[in-house]
Formats: C-alpha cells, sequence, structure tokens
C-alpha cells in the first residue's frame, strides 16, 4: 500500500512526532490512531524470539512465549554457511509473524576482542569479513518474511564491564577494517530495517549521540534506508542524539524525552526538520511492517526443530580426534559423563535468553542414535551450581568410564560464567569439571570431551584426551545433533570463528581489556584474533578456521585468471577440492590474503574469501573466489579511503588460517597516487624518494654532502644516516648557511609544484 | 674559586649572551675573553673518549686520540656492578682531564624498548631502575675526578629510524614509570652537569623544545642544577627551545640562532631574564669544569686495560653451560672459529665509536692463557663484508672442529648490522654465520658460541651447541677476558640486562616499531622487556636477571623487619646466600615486587633492588635490601604522583627474573586517600562501593529497584548487573520518573559532601 508519509507528518503535531520517537511500552512503537500510524512491536533475538508472555514484567526475562532456540550466533558462525543463516533467518521470521513481531531484534555483529566479553556467544566472530557474511545471510533470512531486523550493537561495544559508562578509543583505521567492517556489508547488503546503537561511548562521545557513527557513516556511506534504535536505555541526551541521527528510543522515557524534543524543537535548539526526517524513517519501517503483515501466520514447530537440529550440527567443530576415537561404534559400553548430560547449557544467558518449544535429552538422543548394539551409562562427575571438586563424584565417573569402551564427558561453562551483563576475568573452565576429565583421561585412554560453551576456555588437559568437540550453546535440538555427530550420522564440518589461544594472557587485548577509569584503549588495533597471533608469532591452541572432518579433502590446481591487475579489475580465483576418504562431508574453503611487502603495518593475512561444499567420496569441485579492490586494500586514513599498494599479494588458500595448503602471487596496481606534500620536517630521504623533487634537490644536496665531506654512497655510515635524516628545516645550520632558509622556502614551493 | 656570576652576567653584552647559548665549534663553547669566560671542551663518550684529532673534520668520526675503550653499556650493565661502573667511571674521568675534556657526552640512559634500536649497544637496560643505578655510578665516577657528565637522551629516544622528525607518543604513566624512571635518579641522586635532550618528539613537541620536558621534569621536580644541551643539531625552534629550558644549542649555529635569540630578545618576544638564567646555568658549570680542571693530567694507560679488561669479565654473561663444556680444560686441542677471532667486535659504530689504546688479540690470549698443554688452532668459518655462505671455509671450520676436543665458534654482529643512525629491521645474525654453527655443532658434540654483539639475536642453533657466552661489545681488553672467562680464570657473573626474546615478533614493541607516517606510539605502555613477557605468559629465550656461573648459589632465610607497614615507612629484606659450589665467585642477588591485586594493571613483577656479592666456597653472607614507597608504587596520573594502593605485595627474590627462589608477603597501607568525585557518569556500582556515599545512595536504590521487581542479592543476574552499570543519569528514566533530575542534582551534591 502506498501512503503519503510527507503529508502524513505535515498532519501530525509536533508532541506526536516527538512522541514517535521513544517507545510506547518496553517493546512496541506508539500508535498515532488519529492519523492511521498503528503501534508495532519488537522482540529480542537473534537465534530465537524473545517475546514476553503480556503478564511479564519487563525485567522478568525468563518468561517469554516458547519458540524455537537454535544454536546462538558463536556456534552458527561456524557453520561457515551462508544459506544455512539464510534458512534460520527465515525460520526466524516465520515465528515473529505467527508472534505478531514486526521485528527482531538482531543479529550481532560485534567483533570478538577478547575471549572475556560476556556476550561473546551471541556475537559471531573475530573476524569482520565473517561477522558480516553471517550477519547479512541471517537478516536476508528474516527480512524475507516481512520481518525486520535490528543490526546491533553499533559501536565497538565489545565488552559488557561498564557498557553503560565506558569509552571505547579506537583509530579510525581499526575502526574501519575491524569493527565497522563488521556491520558494513551487512548494512549494504542486507538493509536491515533498524540498526541498534551501543550503550558505550566511542572515542569519547556516547554512540547513541554520536554524529560521526549514526550519520556520517550509517546514513551517509552505507546509505542504510531504516532507521536508528537505542539499545535500551543507551540514551544520554536525547536532543543531541535525535540531531545526530538516533531516531527511535527504546523503551518508553515515560515522556521525559518526548518533552525535551517538544522544548528543544520550541526554543530553536532544534530543527524541526531533523524530528521530520526522523518520524519519516521510522513511518516508512512502521508501514513497511504492516504492509508485510501476514494474518493467522503460523509455523510448523516439528520442522523447526528439525532445522535446529541440522544447524547445530553443522555448527560444532571438532577440534582433535586422535586414532579416529570419533565416530563412536553403534557397539560396546559408552560412559556419558557430567551433569551437562541432564542438564545442557544449550543457549546464554541475558536478553537473548528463550524458552524453547522442546528440548532434546542427550541422554537419550544417543541411547536411540546408538541403538540396540550399545549400551549408554551415564555418571554426574560433577555438580552444577558450584565449582567445588566432589571426589566422590570423580571416583564413580572414573569406575564409569574405566568400565566403558569409551568415555564421552560434557563439560564447558555454567550459565553463571558467561552472560550479557557480566564480562569474564579468566578463561577457565569450573575447576571440579577441569579435575574430572584429567581423572577420566587417567583411567580411560578413549575419552572424548564435548565442550558446551559459548566462548573460548583454557584447556590444560588438551593432550590427555583423544577427542573433543566444541558444541558451543547448540540450542534446543543439542542433543539429538550431538548424536548425530557423535556416531557419524553426520560428518562434522564447522570451522572455528574464533581463535582458542593456549591462554588468556596470549590474547591480543588482554593488557587493555576490560580499560580503566571508564576508557578502554584498543591498542591492538587492527591486529584482533588470528590477525594478532599470526603476526606475532604466538601459537594457538586452536588456530582460526580450524575444523575436523570425518573424511580428508585434498586441494590442487589453484589458478588465477590474471597475475597482475589493476585495483579497480577483479580477480577470479579457483582451486578443485577433492573428497579423498570413505564417507560424505563438508568442507569450508578459505581464501586468505597477504601483503607481501607494505609501507604500512598489516596483518600476516586476512580472510577475504570462503566457501562451503559438499562432496561424496571420491567426488570433487572446483570452487570459485572473486576478489575485488577491497581484497587487498587497507583503510588510509589521509585519503580517508580504502587504498591498494601496489605490489605483490600471495593469495592463499586453507584448511585454516594455519593449515595453508595452496598459494599463488598476483601483483595489484593502485589507481590511485597518494599525494605526497613536502614540509619542512620532511627529511632529505623522504625528498630523495620522490623522483621529481629528488630532481630539484639532488645538486642542493650534493653541495651540501661535498661540503662536509661526506660520501653519500656509503650507505653503512652512520653521518649518511644522519643526513638522510636530517628534516629539511635543519639543513641551513647543517649546510653551515650554505642553503639559506630563503633558499629553502623556494626550494619547498619547487618541490611541491608550486610556481 | 668563587666568582660573582650574576655580576659577569650584568657585564656580558645581549650578543654575548646569546652566542654562549650555541657552541663555538663541534665540541667547545664559546669564550668571552673580555670577561674571563673561557671555552670548555666535550667531546663523546661514554664508554671512552673519543677526542678527534685537531686536523679532523666533524664528519670524521672514526679519527680520534687513542683512548681506553671499556665495554660499552650493553655489556656494562650486565655487570650489575655498582662499584665497578664507578670505577669505569673514574677512568674515563681521568683520561678526560688527560685530554683537556671538561664534559664526556654520556652515559645514555635510554630504555631499550625494542632490540632493534641501532644504539641499544650504547644504553644499558630495558629496565629503569637498573639503568638508572648503571647510569647513577657512571655519573659519579667520572664526576668526582671533577670531569662533567651528560645524561642522555632526555627523552623516549628509543629508535634511530627518523630520530630527527619522529614523534613518540607515550602516556604519563609510562613515562614516569618506564622512560623517566631511568633517568630520574641518576639526575636526582648523582647531578650530571648537562642532561642532553633528545632529537625527537615527545607527544607532538621536539625534546628540544618541549617546556615539559626540560623545565617541569628535569629543573622543577628533579631540581637539575646544570644545564641541558641538545643533542648535536636537535634544535628546532631555538628560541622557544631556550623558553623551554634547553640552554646550550651544539655544535655552533654559525651564528644564525643567536641572532635569533638577540632579536627575540630586542622584539620582546623572550625574556631577558630568561636568557640570563640560562648563561647563569651555563657559567656555573664553565667555572666549575675550569675550576677543577688538573694541569698536566696524565694516566696509566696499562692499569686502565687491565680494569678494562676486569670490567668485561665481570660483564659477560654464561646464558648456558650444559655438562660442565666451560670452563675450557688446559690441555688438548681447542679450535677457535670465526673470523672474530682475528678481527672482533669489541665496540658499536657512530658517535661512540673511539680509537683504543691498543687492542687484543682473542687467538693470543687464549694461547697465553691455556698455556703449553693446549693446542689452539684457528679456522676463519665466514668472512666478514658480507652475509654469503662460504662452504669452502665451512668445511674447513667442520674438520678444525671433529679434529679438536673443543670448539668456540666466535659470532655475533658485524659493524654493518648494528650502528647509531640506523635500526636493524629483524633479529638474525648473518646467515654465513647461523649455518657455520649449524655446520660445526653437527661434527664437533662439544661446541661453545662466543657472542659478540651489541643486542639480541634469534637463535635457532640454541639446543644444538653446549654453551653459549654472551660477551657483548667488550671493549680493547676483550681478548684477555674472554681467555680468563673460558679457561675458568675469572668465573662469570654477568646477569642479562635485557630480555632475549625467542623471535622478534615476541617483543612488546613488535607491532608498534618504529611507527608510521613519524609517529610511534608505544602502545605496549609499561610493558617493556620482562614486565611484559611477564605479564603475557611469553616464554623468553634467555630472561631478564640470567647468567650462570661456574659454581652455585644457595638461598635461604628471607626476612622481612616489618609484614605491615604504612606507605612512609620502609622494609628492610634480608636474604642469606652461600657459595656451594667448588670455586669462588660472584652472584648477583636480584629482588623483584609483585603487587598481588591492584586495581590499575600492573607488570607480573617489577625490579626493585639488587647487590652483587662475592663468595669464596662454602662462604655465606647476608644481603640486605631497603624498600621505600617507590618499591611499591605506581604513578598514578590524577594526583600527579606516585601512589601505593593498600594490600598485599610478595617481596621475591630471585637468581634471575623468571628463577625467583625465596618470597615473602607484606602488606603496605597508603597514607594518601584517593580522594572520589561523583559525576551523572558514575554508576550505581561506584557510589555503592563508597562506604559514606552508599549510605545516603542505598535508600533511593532500594525504591528503584523494589519498583522494578528486581533483586538485588541475586549476584548472577543480568538485570542486577544492568542496575549495577547504570550511570546516575540514566535513573531518572529507568526509575520511570520515580527518581527526578532535581533529585539526581540533590543526591550528587550530598553524596560529594557539598551541603
Amino acid at each position: 500500500m502506498t501512503r503519503d508519509i510527507k503529508k502524513i507528518i505535515k498532519q501530525m503535531t509536533l508532541e506526536e512526532k516527538a512522541g514517535l520517537c521513544s517507545g510506547l511500552d518496553a517493546w512496541c512503537t506508539k500508535p498515532v490512531e488519529r492519523l492511521g500510524i498503528p503501534s508495532i512491536m519488537m522482540t529480542d533475538g537473534p537465534h530465537g524470539l524473545r517475546k514476553q508472555r503480556e503478564d511479564a514484567d519487563m525485567v522478568d526475562i525468563n518468561n517469554s512465549i516458547p519458540a524455537t532456540c537454535f544454536p546462538s550466533a558463536a556456534g552458527l558462525a561456524c557453520s561457515w554457511d551462508r544459506e544455512l543463516l539464510e534458512k534460520v533467518g527465515v525460520a526466524l521470521g516465520e515465528e515473529c509473524q505467527a508472534q505478531n513481531v514486526s521485528i527482531l531484534l538482531g543479529p550481532g555483529a560485534n567483533i570478538k576482542r577478547s575471549p572475556l566479553c560476556g556476550r561473546n556467544f551471541e556475537y559471531f566472530s573475530e573476524d569482520p569479513y565473517l561477522s558480516s557474511e553471517m550477519a547479512s545471510s541471517h537478516i536476508k533470512g528474516v527480512q524475507s518474511q516481512g520481518v525486520g531486523t535490528s543490526l546491533k550493537h553499533f559501536a565497538a561495544n565489545n565488552q559488557e564491564h561498564r557498557r553503560m559508562t565506558v569509552n571505547a578509543v579506537v583509530d579510525e583505521r581499526t575502526l574501519r577494517e575491524i569493527y565497522f567492517a563488521s556491520f558494513e556489508n551487512a548494512v549494504k547488503k542486507a538493509q536491515p530495517w533498524m540498526v541498534m546503537c551501543a550503550y558505550n561511548k566511542l572515542n569519547g562521545e556516547y554512540c547513541s549521540e554520536n554524529r560521526y557513527l549514526l550519520t556520517d557513516i550509517i546514513k551517509n556511506e552505507w546509505m542504510h534506508e531504516g532507521f536508528v534504535v537505542s539499545d535500551w536505555g543507551a540514551v544520554n541526551d536525547r536532543v543531541k542524539g535525535l540531531d545526530a541521527g538516533l531516531e527511535l528510543e527504546m523503551p518508553s522515557s515515560f515522556g521525559i524525552t518526548d518533552r525535551k524534543i517538544v522544548e528543544a524543537v520550541r526554543s530553536g535548539k532544534l530543527s524541526e526538520n531533523i524530528l521530520d526526517r526522523a518520524v519519516e524513517r521510522i513511518l516508512k519501517v512502521i508501514f513497511k511492517a504492516i504492509d508485510n503483515k501476514k494474518e493467522n501466520a503460523d509455523y510448523d514447530k516439528d520442522a523447526h526443530h528439525r532445522l535446529a537440529r541440522k544447524v547445530a550440527g553443522e555448527s560444532m567443530v571438532l577440534l582433535k580426534n586422535e586414532d579416529n576415537t570419533l565416530p563412536l561404534k553403534k557397539k560396546g559400553t559408552i560412559a556419558l559423563i557430567g551433569a551437562f548430560v541432564k542438564n545442557p547449557r544449550y543457549q546464554g544467558a541475558g536478553s537473548s535468553h528463550i524458552t524453547p518449544t522442546r528440548l532434546d535429552d542427550i541422554y537419550e538422543e544417543i541411547k536411540k542414535t546408538g541403538g540396540d548394539g550399545t549400551s549408554i551409562i551415564y555418571s554426574e562427575g560433577y555438580r552444577l551450581g558450584n565449582d567445588d571438586i566432589d571426589e566422590g563424584l570423580i571416583n564413580e565417573a572414573k569406575k564409569a568410564a574405566s568400565g566403558s569402551d569409551v568415555a564421552v564427558i560434557f563439560a564447558g561453562l555454567p550459565d553463571e560464567y558467561e552472560s550479557e551483563g557480566f564480562d569474564r576475568t579468566h578463561m577457565d573452565m569450573p575447576k571440579n569439571q577441569n579435575r574430572l576429565i584429567e581423572a577420566v583421561a587417567e583411567v580411560q585412554t578413549n575419552t572424548v570431551v564435548v565442550l558446551l560453551n559459548g566462548s573460548p576456555i583454557e584447556m590444560p588437559w588438551v593432550d590427555k584426551v583423544k577427542a573433543i568437540l566444541e558444541a558451543y550453546l547448540g540450542g534446543q535440538a543439542l542433543g539429538g545433533a550431538l548424536a548425530d555427530i557423535l556416531f557419524g550420522e553426520v560428518n562434522p564440518s564447522g570451522k572455528l570463528a574464533e581463535t582458542f589461544p593456549i591462554k588468556l594472557s596470549h590474547n591480543p587485548s588482554y593488557l587493555n581489556f576490560p580499560g580503566e577509569d571508564d576508557r578502554v584503549e584498543y591498542k591492538e588495533n587492527i591486529f584482533v584474533g588470528y590477525r594478532y597471533y599470526d603476526t606475532k608469532g604466538i601459537e594457538p591452541l586452536f588456530p582460526f578456521g580450524h575444523g575436523l572432518s570425518y573424511t580428508q579433502f585434498e586441494y590442487s590446481e589453484i589458478s588465477v585468471d590474471k597475475k597482475d591487475v589493476s585495483d579497480n579489475n577483479v580477480i577470479n580465483v579457483s582451486v578443485k577440492v577433492k573428497n579423498t576418504g570413505e564417507v560424505a562431508g563438508k568442507e569450508v574453503v578459505q581464501l586468505y590474503v597477504k601483503d607481501v611487502k607494505s609501507s604500512v603495518l598489516r596483518p600476516e593475512k586476512e580472510l577475504k574469501g570462503f566457501q562451503k561444499i559438499f562432496l561424496n567420496p571420491g567426488e570433487e569441485k572446483i570452487v570459485t573466489f572473486t576478489l575485488d579492490k577491497r581484497a587487498f586494500a587497507y583503510y588510509n586514513t589521509q585519503i580517508k579511503d580504502w587504498h591498494v599498494e601496489s605490489g605483490e599479494f600471495l593469495i592463499l588458500i586453507g584448511k585454516s588460517s594455519r593449515d595453508i595448503v595452496l598459494k599463488e602471487s598476483v601483483r595489484v596496481n593502485s589507481t590511485v597516487k597518494l599525494r605526497k606534500r613536502f614540509t619542512d620536517s620532511s627529511t632529505v630521504e623522504d625528498v630523495m624518494a620522490d623522483p621529481s623533487a629528488a630532481v630539484i634537490f639532488s645538486p642542493i644536496l650534493k653541495g651540501i654532502t661535498d661540503t662536509l665531506g661526506i660520501d653519500m654512497n656509503n650507505t653503512h655510515d652512520m653521518m649518511v644516516a644522519n643526513v638522510k635524516a636530517t628534516p629539511l628545516r635543519a639543513l641551513p645550520n647543517s649546510s653551515q648557511g650554505r642553503l639559506s632558509e630563503e633558499m629553502l622556502d623556494e626550494l619547498l614551493n619547487k618541490i611541491n609544484g608550486i610556481d
């Protein structure tokens, strides 16, 4: 239905317009019934719908209408599967339609700067390209159902600690290459209906009133068509925020900020045009929601549960598998150990915590899939709720393990270890779980550890167990998916979307997280995740992109269609992958780019493409990638644009970031010439490095060095180094007056091309 | 002789005063003969006197009058011996007197931020306490002879790359705790006649015109009595520099800047008082030099050579010694391998490069000390001058090694690898030397490597050789000292004054050295050297403080005289050390302090005391340390002072930074209460953490949380975390108007104690 929104705005009173810019209550926009403006509802996500019951208080976050609980984003991202994410999005959109929800609050595209961030389970990756691709697919899926999304939390909200007051200090190149990049393509390509601004300050200004973020970047550069919503309670100065580009404040301000907007317009402090433009953006989305509303919508709970199981299976990462301990054989005795077997951790705590439509029983699912030939026994191993070591439970577990053919320990992080609102302060698992694993591994050679956790942990026992399966927070069908993977019904294909460091202190943010005095400086800059471990030469426990399969893949025949291109061209890369093992499986083919030599610091390599493919045994496929300028560029803060420095680049094809199997060299040439402007602080070497300036300067320099008796060809001489390092402004003195200050001015004009 | 300097100044013309503020030539101040103001001479140091011949050009840095070449500072510091440094200083002072030199340009107390800095061989340490102690002793020694020193290069001159233009960006706490601290005690305790300012900018302002550095810190805080001299050619804006506290510009400005000073005074741009004060400081030093001049002074070249040998022996560090391969037996055949045997690297290149009075022949010294029972053969192994691998030489070396009882390879860094004016770009030794070591170690189990280098190198062959002796740049008596150590005439007692990382990329400055766009940010902050490796948990190749002996020392009976003190008190620590081995030896007893828990980030531990002691076999001594406030304090930028946070501290006694053998816990209590001022950005948790504010705020908070239905005792709940993290300014909204903005203002006044 087409409407004349501008006309509607003209009919609205100032109070009505101001009112539209904040919530009716916790979840809805305000209606203006006399003008036919309805109220629309938004609810938390992103891996399931958290629509609170009507009788629930806003703070009663665990009382919501049942919805399918998919794996949380940390797990989803390990699928590296764009189509799968889109399918999850479609399912979420269907559930929203069925529940009269117009906008789902998600996905979250914040970068995993530190493994400690309490909300990492809701985020995708340490890599902006992977994160942005996953977010885009999620958004496309949801919005294909006529339901909006709210990409969050923009920007640099990478910790929970003091999130409402902390000032994140991040330089522009780092923002562009890492933290913005994770949102950028998702906004440009998928156009979420809303973008949610973060609680924190960025470079001194609250994100909720940060014009650079909300207008310059989101609206002007990325051409966002929707509007910006505040994180719940993120507003500081409402009028300043509106002026900066924050359209909707949530939740309700009980009229307080509405009045401030009205006053600001009346007093002339805020232009009414700005308010009108905000209202226009909000109305467009409200009417889009209404126009796309499906009456009497419903969804197939069973189908969604099956999807959740499939997704969980695709997301689990087989970290280690010595002696093909996995898959388990469907015979003999299997000891399932750990309280998580009965009380699994399958989702995170906080605003994303939902009430599932049902919940798989891990024990029963494994028993079912194991079939009659398999005997399953259970031992608790540890108690949930505290970390105390219970030697009695451990002894029972040892007994169960030693009497079985294989022990499968379920461990990880309990709810109280990870939640929105808190950061972890260490990377340890509860000590009773660590102790259990060590104890069981002592008595049972075939010990498998299944991890249920939202973020990396240290594994002091890593060398003592045969296999490790990282299941993350697998959602309501975790049990079935685990049974599928453990018995080989599904071949694991997940790859880590983040590095597991050996210890927390190795993490790049370690000395700058979570900051002091409400200030967190991102001093590691662009060196986040594998960009740091690779560049610093620090061995991880498990690298980014790592994940094993029950089959093997062989890579061959890398080829590029061009070896030498300008940066406005693209390069097509292809590589052949073959399943050389016995079972069908999926592989994530990863493409990284390395700048061989650069005048600016760059990471050892960066992910610039990936494809997930399915291959039957013996089957082979050609995988292709297209690389454009951005794949080779860094963000140049002087020209305020992405820039490729002409030179050689390596295209690296890997099974993980640390298992590069093929490489090819290409040359990319910049079409942009960076203009150098010389000043009297430019050094002799700077001028001599510029061919046209050197022509002018050479004879003058020779006069000076001849006077001083310095032979500039003597490259290892300190005096030569000194001359090269000398700023032009020092030449009048060091030339003993041979070059006067007037002559220097003239020289500068000449070499800068000013006549 | 007493003079009325103020009267002399009154008699000086403006031109004479301005003239006194810059050099006469490369090395001397300007005389004013009519007023009896003489010219004094200064020359390069610091580990020997570089007085250029009168016929030499300023740039002809290798043409100087012979002087004793002591080990350079990188080696000297490994002695960890204050008395020894003072003796070296005395000897240098004597040589200055003999050569009519009034001021020696040194020592250099810059911190070794990166192993790549080309001038590291001239600096002492990565640790400011050790560096400052070594510098103090050096200064005291020289100045005891009536000769001045010039402590350099202040400040943050930690690289050669673009040293004349680069801007070092360093936060205040880091400056105070690391970079200033290395100079602070040397200035306060030893009062060098001059402090030399650095070439670079610090936080945007050239050090040569940086009032904060030259006046606020040096003159006002540290009460420096001498004056500041520019590094040679470091002046940018002369008038601004003078105003900021730079008294003397060196070398001559050919009258150019003298005229600028005169003009500035005439135009009123510069107060003549400032010029007068500068002249007064300079004159005081000139007359002190003249009053302390010893006529017809001479020195004992032989005695100084013997001292140089002793010093070199005390400075070498035995890094590794498996199977007691060292000391060598005085029998059998010893293969000396490597071109360094004949052409040793014994000093660094640049302004500190001197002409030695004589130079030990390593081969001859080893032959002499080895005696008749020992057969010494020599093999070149590699050529100096290029890095090409010469298989012929390597084969000869292998033959020599395999035919001998032990092979001693002399390797390290050739001159062109390390020099003032350049930084290294990697930490590798020449590939022909690495190859030689691997090849020899393959054929000779008893392979010893002697390293001649000014700074750390990577050692890919570290596990393949039996012993490694780090000799640094050992000065002119290197040969004799090496013979002493290798045969056990002298028991090695040096300890590393810097960390040797496994690889360059592990260094804390790696991602921020040498900077981009003339800007180097010290993003590792206070985490320099072992402070970083320890805190980040990165294993070094050889840790700070490491060094082996031919005997063993046993530590016992640590005791502290107080277990609980206030920060204006001192703690005396004692520890018993016994030589339990067969030979006499010296041990450096190291004391580190660890803050067990701190609200600000602190290094894992910090060196706060050391003592070098001599023990005969079986002998034991009690070593004592006195720790004052500073040993426990960090620099608090809010109160602009050193501050001890009340709590538990560990006193760690170690043989090295990674070999802590004893520890004791003490409690130190602050006598300073940090005053907290609350604002509307303070969080609920901030207020509740302050007992007196909490009394006022508690009932208000309870009203709000009761309304919202939140139980604040539920510590793992996200809503509770949210409330705690809420800034006060958000309470009017989140309390749904229960707390109005007016009430909030009133609350703030109350909790800040304002009535």
